[in-house]
């Protein structure tokens, strides 16, 4: 099995992942934007998401900016933006912002560059960085700031029924899938089989 | 906010993401599946993943075997089984096979047993347990040790495409979906546009 082929089957095995474009700027004002599909849930309370991030990978620009600032924002998009969002993973010179013409949106108070277009935005705050010694990547930790998304998407219990926004999905390094609810369920006792839920 | 609203909230904020059934088996021989969603890709070579595990709840069972076996399974299914898939979470005093009367499958030499109806099957090795210690979660890495799939998923470069098999994807504590692809695209380069790839 060649390097390539190995790396494409690794990867897509891991199954299907949130399409994630991070958005930073460096201590000298320069915005970026590149797509991560490593979003991880830590906790709710503190509300803290992981991010893995490699060293060598066009993301170091993202890392070094997170470490030197301390923000970043997640941007969940559409699925009509698959190309724009893959296309974030090219070596730019410039900033991703400026040459795939994506608008930029600033929340008060808070210093990354949020997307504009994207229909979900998470602010985070940097919190830690633990270095995953077993193959040199790291975990960018962070805890959530803000959150902007339509109202419209919040069931009654909080969950947000990210499908009504056509959220880009992701799978290995270059697969793009929109996704179709199924059901909810309730939480699960061992009486009995948990029964279906609406999304509301 | 209460806690309830708050944790709905944020874990279906952290987007899309595989359902993993997680199969171990403890020393004294009593096999446990598990559901999670936090599976994540470390690397290719060596091939690793990770998953996110709380030693305070149901997953305790998965950790500890783990931890005293070496060897677990994670296991895919597709759509159909989203109800069992989501009952596995319940707290049985039993083996969650048993309960819900789920078929073992034994790979040669692997100790740890799979779900037979499961359509992508890993085999994962035991690696390093890292604390994450902001909030007392732990992250299991393992190494891929088998796969078992179907040929007909694999693409030419070695890309799997999992939405053939109709493969269960989770957002939140208790929401599934199914997957449509949208499309591939080529390496992304700054001179271009990535040019739509098929997927075969």
């Amino acid at each position: 099995m060649d390097a390539s082929y190995r790396r494409s089957m690794i990867n897509s095995l891991a199954g299907f992942r949130q399409a994630v474009l991070v958005g930073t700027i460096s201590d000298q004002g320069v915005t970026n934007v590149a797509i991560f599909n490593s979003l991880i849930h830590l906790g709710a309370n503190p509300p803290l998401f992981g991010l893995i991030s490699r060293p060598d990978s066009v993301s170091r620009d993202t890392l070094r900016n997170i470490l030197n600032t301390g923000y970043y924002t997640l941007n969940f998009v559409s699925t009509d933006m698959a190309q724009i969002a893959h296309q974030t993973s090219a070596r730019y010179d410039v900033s991703e912002f400026e040459a795939l013409k994506l608008q930029q949106f600033y929340s008060e108070n808070f210093l990354a560059p949020f997307i504009q277009d994207a229909v979900v935005k998470i602010g985070l705050k940097f919190e830690e960085k633990l270095d995953i010694t077993i193959n040199g990547t790291v975990m960018i930790i962070g805890s959530i700031d803000r959150i902007i998304v339509h109202d419209d998407i919040i069931c009654n219990d909080g969950f947000m029924d990210l499908s009504r926004l056509n959220v880009l999905v992701s799978c290995g390094l270059d697969a793009y899938y929109s996704v179709n609810p199924i059901s909810r369920f309730a939480y699960a006792k061992p009486t009995h089989m948990a029964t279906k839920l609406d999304f509301n």
